[in-house]
């Protein structure tokens, strides 16, 4: 990225902040779909209360593992709890690092997470298997042998669709994702091109944000591609390059965006904390570093973002995504 | 605007159309707010039809005559039809120049473009006075008197507000303008703030757009303002510049842009033709020429433009207002 792109982008995210703010719009009850349609054309990050899940009133442990009983699922397991993240390898090298992925019971999973809050050398688990694992589009077409799902005893919890949303972007939701893990688990700093409905059902959820505006501060960085793995299922696990010739990955190269210190002095996260109950509407193209207190459980409906008009331009164009900056080269002012 | 902006400018514009192509969306019939609240979303200009408004039933020569009486409205005259457009004065430096404003009768506005037309030497008389002439936002507060209009008389016949665009918006029509001209008024490219619904009762109207992607295509540059006047009520119009010390008028230097050897080679217009009983959403920000033929009279809503989020820091990103560009100096590749 030349200077004077960078000039351009910075002065675009000053200008945004001094338009906008720092401020997130609270709203007691979810909107109707119009009022949701103008919040998506804002585009701006707003905390509904009042969303009703069947889910926040009955996944209680007891119920979770008695509909679930010994069907297994997808989990990731990390030495750290940075599922997606960039990691050091033990060869000096930055690596972006996917989870070590196993299968167990829900029982299994809840036990490890209420047990492991007394020993911190214990792998991580995360339940993030995330796409689509309650629900994928295709379950839409009512399909449903189209639509394998790991927790078809607990669907009947949740709904496939929000309708407001739905009706407000003239379409289904394209996943439906349940989160399940605790404090240990962080999800690094990334950005997704989809309108995100998020709801906590347990535990408390910390979001950072950017605007999409702020994809410069992010520093995004090319990086190989590692994965943990192991030798056997008792095996410590090891982070593993992916052979040569994998793609490189495009990540931000910002390990932890509540630290100030290593942003450019432009950058202005917006901190927001969410109890059970509590749903966020995440515009598409924002950046989110997620933290979590307490074992968590979390559903999240991503609508495909509109592509149409001058959208995708902008994200694109905010995301630098032609430009390829070697790692290293930091370009930011915050020296 | 250095060379680094423009070319930025440039393939954000080739994008944008490699994206969105050049199609124009018509639908039959008007739509819900969730639907328009789309469109304004996507912000590409659709075609509506099936919108009904009384004026168009009823708005004849002689019912207009009839209705309006001897009040006085206020009319533009230029002796080339260029109203509010770039011309040479007399000096040989260009100036953006304003109209002549005289008040005459409805019956001897529409007497003059009936006969006007076996007339080429008469000035051009344009009905254009377009600041919520038929309705102001303080008329919707229901303090009439803070609302002068000169057509009282004729208010009846339309809507104050459009159910689905005041309710997609969240907020109704900051004004709302009757245009009665011929075919020798051209409204030279421009884009406006407002989102506007823009509805043809009688003549035809072609319009050529461009979207804001194609702003760096205007070539704006700062011009020295003027104004017709004349001595007597029967003298001729003389181009007078206004004294010194007036701020320079902004304003594309494309005088044809339906010519596109007056177009950098980027350039995409869109051509539409409205009939009577047409609607055009035009979007904000959306560059457009307005050509007109027969006795023409349209109708139209505007509405504000969103300014949070995003939408108003690009629309001033696109339209380089920040970049003082001395006439004369062309940065476009079409030579």
């Amino acid at each position: 990225m030349n200077h004077y792109k960078l000039d351009i982008l910075r002065k675009l995210s000053v200008e945004y902040r001094e338009l906008n703010g720092a401020h997130v719009e609270t709203v007691r009850s979810p909107p109707s779909a119009v009022e949701f349609a103008q919040m998506v054309h804002v585009s701006r990050p707003v905390i509904i209360g009042g969303f009703k899940t069947d889910a926040l009133a009955l996944w209680s442990d007891e119920y979770l593992k008695t509909r679930m009983g010994d069907s297994k699922i997808s989990v990731a397991v990390t030495p750290n709890g940075l599922a997606d993240a960039i990691t050091l390898g033990p060869d000096g090298t930055q690596y972006f690092v996917e989870p070590y992925e196993t299968k167990m019971t829900i029982r299994e999973l809840l036990e490890d997470l209420h047990t492991s809050r007394s020993d911190g050398r214990r792998d991580v688990l995360y339940l993030q298997s995330q796409n689509g694992n309650m629900f994928r589009n295709t379950s839409l077409t009512n399909d449903m042998t189209e639509d394998p799902t790991e927790f078809g005893p607990l669907r009947k919890d949740i709904s496939r669709e929000i309708s407001w949303a739905s009706e407000a972007l003239g379409k289904p939701p394209d996943a439906v994702n349940v989160w399940i893990g605790d404090g240990r688990s962080v999800t690094s700093i990334h950005n997704d091109p989809y309108e995100n409905i998020y709801t906590v059902i347990r535990g408390t959820k910390h979001f950072t944000l950017f605007p999409p505006t702020e994809g410069w501060c992010m520093k995004e960085r090319s990086y190989p591609h590692a994965r943990y793995t192991r030798l056997t299922s008792h095996s410590p696990l090891e982070l593993t390059p992916t052979p040569c010739g994998t793609p490189l990955v495009r990540w931000s190269s910002i390990q932890d965006p509540t630290d100030q210190a290593q942003l450019p002095p432009e950058a202005s996260p917006l901190q927001i904390t969410l109890h059970p109950g509590d749903t966020l509407y995440l515009p598409a193209g924002w950046w989110h570093y997620v933290r979590q207190s307490g074992i968590t459980i979390a559903l999240n409906w991503w609508y495909d973002v509109e592509v149409r008009g001058m959208n995708w331009v902008w994200l694109s164009f905010l995301r630098c995504s032609g430009d390829d900056v070697p790692e290293g080269n930091d370009e930011d002012s915050s020296e």
